[in-house]
């Protein structure tokens, strides 16, 4: 898959993840990124801007990766910490919310991100770019029966934890201290009535306005940041 | 201006903006919104869904209305609390990081929003979209020197609050509860350095990864929930 931008690039570079080949414009001279390209002996391709654009129209800054596609884990690999902290996304859609959502897991310390594999979103390009190159350093694993998925958690220990705004507790009040999964439900819809009634908790984050609803990453950001100070 | 989709509709009709027209897809049969706009007396136009994406290509739900622009504020009119609490976006550039943030100061209660005329993000459709129509229930006050004012707001008694990860404080050890301001930088470039210097208080979110940011939306959510925990 292709990625684009310097940034994410930077990030690339930094990981394990195989670059097949580097277009980038003919007067591209951020000369770190060369020389990590040549050190790693990557195959550089210069194109004009028109034909750049051609491969990749977003905001490319005159560089494109071509990199293997992303791979990703099984559940046990997310259950390796003692304690651990996973996030669920249950249909999720926009891979903008996805990738804010990667990149605030990545700085909180999360073990790993589980979503699903039907109706929602996976990782791609423009996830690569909006978590800022995060996805490198984080363990996702895609299932097909998130309920299934849920019920195994439940059996490893962990306490699965909901996001919903009614007939729950307010998110300030709840012991995180535990091993648990955090469920984020989808921009439109919120959580999946299965995956709501196998909950053990569900929070809420308090509103005073008239339109009573966050953006789903900046929701989880806040989730997140919370649960991360309470097990300190 | 144009704004699409059927949530932002129903705000823009719970609202006092102005509405010229509504231009909607042949077959749009959502009886709410077609009651509401002819209660209010509105002229509507059916287009077919090739004419209407000439209009707008976004996702517009087979709706869009042409709104009179958007009415900021003055910078007094966002300080009539007794203990005002605004946000300043110094020269923030994506409107999506834009209107999440909006959403999230509906959410929380925050009393305005200060952004900068120039090389920033302004009000728009995108802006008005994807901040779920929050912006109709927001102050927003738009400054051409932001420098002054921060000096006005501190004259006022408001303390100035800035985010860095540099020289600062973790953001769980202040006590918010005072008129206050609290800056979000730009999503590159944090805040500018004349900005920076004329904060009361630097704080940070401690973070664990490799990537060692998040968000502009998702920071600004995360402190401004915890700056309304600790104010209650």
């Amino acid at each position: 898959m292709y990625v684009t931008g310097k940034n994410v690039a930077k990030e690339v570079l930094k990981s394990n993840i195989k670059i097949y080949k580097a277009l980038i414009l003919n007067d591209f001279n951020d000369k770190n990124i060369i020389f990590d390209l040549q050190k790693r002996n990557i195959e550089i391709k210069r194109l004009s801007k028109f034909e750049l654009s051609k491969v990749d129209d977003s905001n490319n800054q005159g560089i494109i990766l071509d990199i293997e596609n992303f791979k990703y884990s099984d559940i046990d690999e997310l259950l390796v910490n003692e304690k651990p902290f996973i996030v669920i996304l249950d249909h999720l859609e926009d891979p903008h919310n996805f990738g804010a959502i990667i990149r605030t897991c990545e700085t909180a310390g999360v073990d790993g991100i589980i979503i699903t594999k039907d109706r929602s979103v996976e990782v791609n390009g423009t996830v690569v770019k909006t978590s800022a190159g995060a996805v490198t350093n984080m363990k996702i694993c895609s299932v097909t029966n998130l309920n299934n998925t849920i019920e195994y958690l439940k059996k490893k220990g962990l306490w699965i934890i909901g996001t919903d705004m009614e007939n729950s507790t307010n998110y300030n009040n709840l012991d995180y201290n535990m091993p648990l999964a955090l469920v984020i439900g989808s921009e439109g819809f919120g959580m999946s009535r299965l995956v709501k009634e196998s909950c053990d908790f569900i929070i809420n984050i308090p509103m005073k306005g008239k339109i009573n609803s966050l953006n789903a990453s900046v929701a989880a950001g806040i989730v997140i940041y919370k649960i991360i100070e309470k097990r300190l």
